[in-house]
């Protein structure tokens, strides 16, 4: 949700740029600032934020994209797998990509393509398991003895350059063969790929054919204590995006399935909605997360991130409509700052409100990235916010006595 | 450069007092804050602050002065060394302090005394090397065998007390050996200087003899990832204090070498202003440091603070008339706070804007210690300076995926 000021938006951001009356709600009638989710100036990933906005040390607990976003398509991941986020990519003969997402390939075609990849045998003991999620998105797991994430990601996160080469990063017997056992899985793809009727077909409807699995994030089962644990509650995650999905589970967080949630931006905010306030009755903490004005940014689509934003700001308005704001705090923020100019990540702060019975009530009227800057809150990281929103509602353990 | 409000100031601070039409253009137009170097309430060193500025962790990295100093005056420092940052001083016959800069003695004074006492021999194995940089300043470096820096300074840091006994700081024979090595050494400089005929010429034409040499700020050499290493940038120095290039160089930043430019009140700007905007057009990341607020501040003189602020900001009118400002981002900060009424490094924090193309640009309209806390950084560390400035200018690294 968050970027930096654009100069077709007359240099403001889209967030500043939207008709947003509910986030400006949130902000008016509660206490603001803005959040490093890292630390300052550092772009953080999804699943590092994420862990971060759960109130985890993502220096400390985090490891690897790939083990979150495969627990969160509902592939059990065993210690000891590695793990990885893959996409369906589009190459040309040379290896140079054309473009990251397959043409943000449809569900369906990307299902068939797995159903395909998935006929494909390793060398015993050893064995994978390979899943599409949402679009591009899949996740890869190779299981069997002494393997190990220390391999590089065959996915340069770029276009106009060529793919990767699978290498291990340490000298050890396990960081080689793990980079063996990939990089020998990832050329049978490829074969399968290049030559499949799906990507002829698309081919033939001018689409760009998903004709490589590119690969990146290496990761293992974070060891991370559940939320219910340190703070005894009852939290639940209504989120359709593989990876927030994967943290909240790994965090103990009950993942609530909503139809019509897609994480795309043809999703189905209002189901949201409706799933959200339905399960804040059941639980003292629910994480509602769209990942819609992420794809939008990556897109360098400013006028459908403003768009989404303000749909956005509706599913926001009918929350505020029905759940009691006398007794529960809503917290609105973005996972991290993704610049439409650039495309990616960046390592700015991003804006928070909270509003509820008894918080410190700021002058701030507007949510966007400048105006919370000048909030209560001031300036805190992304793991202080769930202690703060803990504290207000009674459930954060004393230090000291 | 900053300070604390001063009475006879109407209690505004130097900065505050100033015209300063280029830092408040560079305030008005930026996003603006307060940095605490190290920490609140914590006085930074010139050294571990410019580590800080530079984007380390002076709590880890720091490995003390002398050695930073040396590097920075073009004095091989080897491993093993022992490196002291020197001043020539004035004692009374007691051995108390009268003048801890000998007068600010001129370098011509200050060539030949080092010469003289170049001519002194340590027993073998051990050799020493002293060379004096700008002023009263000079570094010495001690060579041999199993050396320590657990060794007290003999400079007490005030006037009117006397100079401290030099010894080991723990029960080592390493630390015993060089406190005993330097104290010998020390004593055979006093000899050498009390009866200089450099220091009795001195003493005739009413100036401050510089009859002792005081140390402080063992050190050895840091191990320190450099700036190309951790963000793929060229970096360049403009800087004429010794510690503050000697910093850089420890951090791979080309030193460039300013003709004119002193570390002294007296400095060069225009000649260090035009050089900096040559360094920009081959470099990612300039640094352009300036000593003389620093003196001025130590000297407890206010005038001359508040003239040395206009004449920096004079430097910055030519940088920003000489670089394009939609290409390139600037910053403007101190390194830390000294106030001419302690003449003291202090623990307050320090102003800092920065403009550039894509900053989010805050309501700040003047360049000031109070007027920057207002602004859209809020409060940061003197550490996370660095890594927002390398993510505006899309130089960091993603972490997570």
């Amino acid at each position: 949700m968050a970027d930096r000021p654009i100069k077709e938006l007359d240099w403001k951001t889209p967030l500043e740029a939207a008709h947003k009356p509910s986030l400006d709600k949130i902000a008016k009638t509660g206490i603001c600032g803005i959040i490093d989710l890292i630390s300052p100036g550092v772009p953080p990933g999804s699943d590092t934020a994420t862990l971060a906005l759960l109130g985890y040390d993502a220096l400390k607990v985090y490891s690897g994209r790939g083990a979150l976003e495969a627990i969160g398509s509902d592939v059990e991941v065993m210690s000891g797998d590695v793990a990885f986020r893959c996409n369906f990519a589009t190459v040309n003969e040379n290896l140079v990509v054309l473009d990251r997402r397959a043409g943000r390939i449809a569900n369906e075609d990307a299902t068939k393509l797995a159903q395909s990849l998935r006929q494909i045998k390793l060398q015993k003991p050893y064995a994978f398991l390979f899943k599409n999620t949402i679009q591009h998105r899949a996740v890869l797991i190779i299981r069997g003895p002494k393997l190990s994430t220390a391999v590089c990601d065959s996915d340069p996160e770029k276009t106009e350059v060529k793919i990767f080469e699978i290498k291990p990063l340490e000298h050890s017997p396990e960081a080689k063969r793990t980079a063996r056992i990939l990089k020998e899985l990832m050329n049978e793809f490829r074969k399968v790929l290049k030559e499949h009727p799906v990507n002829k077909e698309r081919i033939r409807r001018k689409l760009l054919p998903a004709n490589i699995i590119l690969c990146r994030g290496a990761g293992t089962v974070p060891d991370i204590t559940s939320l219910s644990e340190i703070y005894g509650i009852n939290a639940a995650c209504v989120a359709a995006a593989s990876l927030i999905r994967g943290v909240c589970k790994a965090a103990g967080v009950k993942l609530i399935n909503v139809k019509g949630a897609t994480g795309t931006p043809q999703t189905d905010l209002t189901a949201k909605a409706k799933a959200t306030v339905q399960a804040l009755k059941a639980n003292d903490f629910v994480v509602l997360h769209v990942k819609a004005t992420d794809v939008a940014s990556h897109d360098g689509n400013i006028k459908q991130k403003v768009e989404l934003i303000e749909k956005i700001d509706k599913m926001l308005g009918y929350i505020l409509n029905n759940v009691d704001l006398s007794s529960i705090y809503l917290a609105a923020t973005a996972d991290h700052t993704t610049s439409c100019l650039t495309r990616n990540h960046e390592g700015d702060p991003v804006p928070v409100a909270i509003t509820g019975p008894y918080v410190c009530r700021d002058n701030v009227e507007e949510f966007g990235e400048r105006a919370c800057a000048k909030g209560g809150l001031n300036r805190i990281r992304g793991m202080d916010l769930m202690p703060i929103l803990m504290n207000l509602i009674g459930k954060t353990n004393k230090f000291g006595a």
